[in-house]
């Protein structure tokens, strides 16, 4: 985990700022979830691998005492591993007070305890959105346009979206005569970018035999320029439909989904920049009836890195001030109505270094304190 | 814990938003620290009674099985109590890429496992402006104009500030023969607005005997219309030191803190809406060499109570579509450019009872999907 400095920050907090209003420019509203939710929802089994990784929270008084000395488990709460989970507990607790399809906009950070290695920390901010109670492929339309708007916004329009279905892997495996034991076969074939087709080719030929080998190869190879039938909706997208492409390769990892998946790549990112799907089952694991929901979760930390847009200060002023304190809050007020944002500073013996600081750390102009606005000079710090 | 509805979210991120930008505008920088801390930290003596309500998180893999086995501390993290102790942390670890004088705006949940009450949540946002590396009184003046000016800002103007000085309670306690055990004296006189002149003066006569409750009696009833000379400073604000009152049983609970301390009130709530103060002894714990800091937290679940805003949602507008799944999105994307945010719906059988969801839910107009923009027509909800 790690600390924001105040570039960093504001960096941040503007690239979210535009993902957000380009959101709720298309009638997605902001939710929030605790960041903890109970252990026994964190380890279900819809989270997949996250759930091993799980910042645990101890239980706390005679409920504590009482675990350690039965041998109980110790932990009644955990950190959440993503929004997602969160959300379709939201939904279920909240279903009455929440309009009957939910477009949601979450950002929030949340926690995985990785080994530590570069470039990925602990504690990271995602930035998703849901549509739930929405069956058709409306909501995969507006999750993917509004996701394209959103990277756009912070100009990030390079980006593309890899997509595939569930079911339509789930057909073709069918149809290569593996029936057992899919999702083993979802993960080798999962494994085409980095280990090759003729080693995904031969992990499905150990397992299932030849012949089912040579069907899986001959589809993971063939000529995707045209969009299998299931996945015809994307043209409906317009312009944007352009920017998709179809992946058959494409599983995404947890085991949730069953519709479309989605990966978002950008030209020379080392990974995906975030991903989603449909998951129309999750939902009904707390409340008991299902709800159609798909979602599309931004890898906002990675985002960062790639998104070059300029830090938007306004005119930053610094005054430099000595003992007069009343007339350097009169004039700070003065100036903040003229559109300033000004941060007194009590002048320092060497105004040199003083100075090559402050033009260092992103000001653009400096005045020496004087009596009265009109005495007031105020000059270039570049 | 508990779950944001959409409506409640909106209010509390424009609230924050305002805030944000009314400290920005004055210099300040916002920053961010992790939402787990070292647990060693979190136990250290600098939080108080918070001390005690600190949710722990437990140790992982081998060495929570050691910890187990060998009846070790359980925990190695735990999530803040406040936003202080990490800030102090932070610019003890960060002070070589810092300015010479820090001045932080933190936003940010944190989390105290507190008996549940009504009003009262176990994990709660607090926004906090400090200044660290300032020795002088214009930290305490900028810090307590921006606070004003941010509850201005979010239509709290009636907001006022208690104000006293740790060194002068002190001062005061010597002059009345209490010198030893100081920290009990000044907690039963922290009680004064609870239980009264009089309990008050019983509980130091008993420890202390009659002369020095004497003593104590007529400072905390003496006229308080003049600002002590310790406090002149609050002079130098200019109008808002209008908005300021001295306060001489303030004592707030923290040990920390060494000089001036503040409370803010707001008329007819129940308590105080926020509060601050100095405190120049928290980094040297850290980092070795003392740092003078000062600050003021806002209680923002609180304020969000009072504060009336009306959430400024821009034109929103339901397109209510059918079929024609590509020409809706075309639509959205033509309407947004028109500067409404525009909520894309499915129309239901009963359309009467779907547009008295949407106006309940806030949304002002609607429209039928049409062929084109021109064939559109915009219906007010109301």
């Amino acid at each position: 985990m790690r600390d924001l400095l105040p570039a960093e920050k504001q960096k941040r907090e503007q690239l979210i700022s535009l993902i957000r209003e380009t959101y709720a420019a298309r009638g997605f509203q902001e939710i929030e979830t605790p960041a903890v939710e109970a252990i026994e929802r964190l380890s279900s089994g819809q989270g997949g691998d996250n759930e091993k990784l799980v910042f645990k929270v101890l239980k706390r008084g005679e409920e504590l005492e009482r675990a350690v000395s039965e041998g109980k488990e110790l932990a009644d709460l955990g950190l959440r591993f993503d929004l997602t989970v969160p959300l379709t507990r939201y939904f279920a607790s909240n279903r009455a007070s929440l309009p009957r399809v939910l477009k949601a906009i979450q950002v929030g950070p949340v926690w995985r305890a990785e080994r530590p290695q570069k470039g990925r920390y602990r504690q990271f901010l995602q930035c998703d959105i849901d549509i739930l109670g929405e069956p058709s492929e409306l909501a995969e339309l507006e999750l993917i346009s509004a996701s394209l708007a959103a990277l756009d916004a912070i100009g990030l329009s390079k980006a593309t979206i890899r997509v595939n279905d569930r079911r339509l892997l789930k057909t073709q495996l069918d149809a290569a005569g593996i029936s057992a034991d899919q999702d083993r076969a979802m993960i080798a074939i999962d494994k085409l970018d980095k280990i090759g087709l003729a080693k995904v080719v031969e992990e499905i030929a150990e397992s299932w035999g030849t012949e089912s080998a040579q069907k899986v190869s001959a589809w993971l190879s063939a000529d995707v320029s045209d969009w299998p039938e299931e996945l015809a909706w994307v043209q409906k997208l317009g312009d944007d439909a352009a920017r998709l492409r179809y992946d058959p390769s494409l599983v995404r990892g947890m085991g949730y989904y069953t519709g479309a998946i989605f990966e978002i790549e950008y030209p020379g990112a080392e990974s995906s920049i975030g991903g989603g799907g449909r998951y129309d089952e999750m939902v009904g694991r707390w409340a008991g009836t299902d709800t159609p929901a798909a979602g599309i979760s931004l890898g906002i930390e990675r985002i960062i890195e790639l998104s070059e847009i300029d830090s938007n200060k306004g005119k930053s002023l610094v005054v430099l001030i000595e003992d007069d304190f009343a007339g350097a809050m009169s004039l700070q007020e003065e100036l903040i109505a003229e559109g300033y944002s000004v941060r007194l500073e009590r002048k320092a013996k060497n105004i040199k270094a003083q100075l090559e600081e402050l033009a260092a750390n992103g000001y653009e102009f400096f005045a020496y304190q004087a009596a009265s606005r009109q005495e007031l000079e105020i000059r270039s710090l570049a």
